[in-house]
């Protein structure tokens, strides 16, 4: 998606260790025209296939869903990362590890808001090692649901995840895929 | 407003603690139709005053953050709950206690994200003791930025934190404020 690639050119910025950083726009501070246009590129990508709920995960993966969501006619989820004492024991549950904050956290949802009835979009902003899609595909199947699909904002091409996932045969749409990026120049080549 | 409180009454549950689980619409699964006519109602409370930053705090706030946004002519910032590798040293930070979880939190705002030129409106979904709001008014005020209002979606009339805001002298508009719940009844009584 053109867009997003100029919007990561322009305001993203290459750190050492394979750290993009586009909080001003993405995960910390937030453009939600930007997401809206991102939310109309996944319709455009997965209109032939049913959508009746969205899949995210907290915390930087909420607002795109959401925005993303009024595309579709479906409700967000979010999966929790720790066991709040709001929540009924009744969840399905999957560990993941952060690459960003590098700890691993229980990833929960409610068993109420997710079952054999359910098609199911995963949304995220970041996919790099895929472990919380890892995460969130074993909960949709858990479930009972359909995963009809993944769209990602940044997939870091030179990683793992994005090949592991597609050779789960899980369609994967990337809006963004950054094949390689240099700290040193701040250059950054986008693949497909 | 109506359409909210009516919500909460379909499908609020009032458990023991003082605890109301709007985790079908509100803050797990999340209904975004309604957000839109939330954000439409503060638009319409606040269209009196400008508005070009809407800061919110992980996680459930995000959602109706960001939905609410596309009513302003507005960037979202949400203050994050730890501290991420990804973040540069130079963060407003503030503690707070939170009334779900019983932990104290660090919460942080960027420094590059909230500054004198903002014009500040605060969303939440939950106000209780008002914990959770002092910190992004501290953080607010820190910043320099003119903090123009508070939007929170379910205000618990029965506890301080609405009057311990309202006395700083901050506007604060509440779309559904509880003013008595039973978790034996289940019933829920409005206030204003």
């Amino acid at each position: 998606m053109k867009l997003l690639e100029e919007r990561i050119r322009k305001d993203g910025l290459v750190k050492e260790g394979n750290v993009l950083k586009v909080d001003s726009f993405l995960n910390h501070q937030m453009d939600i025209e930007l997401f809206n246009e991102m939310g109309k590129e996944w319709k455009r990508l997965f209109s032939n296939v049913e959508i009746n709920k969205i899949l995210t995960i907290e915390a930087s993966g909420i607002a795109i869903a959401a925005v993303a969501a009024q595309y579709f006619d479906a409700k967000v989820v979010f999966a929790k990362k720790s066991k709040s004492v709001n929540l009924d024991g009744s969840v399905y549950q999957a560990k993941v590890q952060s690459f960003t904050h590098g700890n691993v956290s229980d990833v929960i949802v409610s068993k109420k808001f997710l079952g054999p009835e359910d098609k199911v979009l995963i949304i995220d902003d970041f996919l790099a090692r895929g472990c919380a899609l890892e995460g969130l595909i074993k909960i949709v199947h858990e479930s009972g649901a359909t995963l009809q699909g993944i769209g990602i904002a940044i997939e870091k091409g030179f990683q793992e995840g994005g090949k592991k996932i597609r050779n789960m045969g899980v369609r994967l749409e990337s809006l963004a895929i950054i094949e390689s990026m240099d700290a040193a120049s701040g250059e950054i080549v986008f693949g497909k």
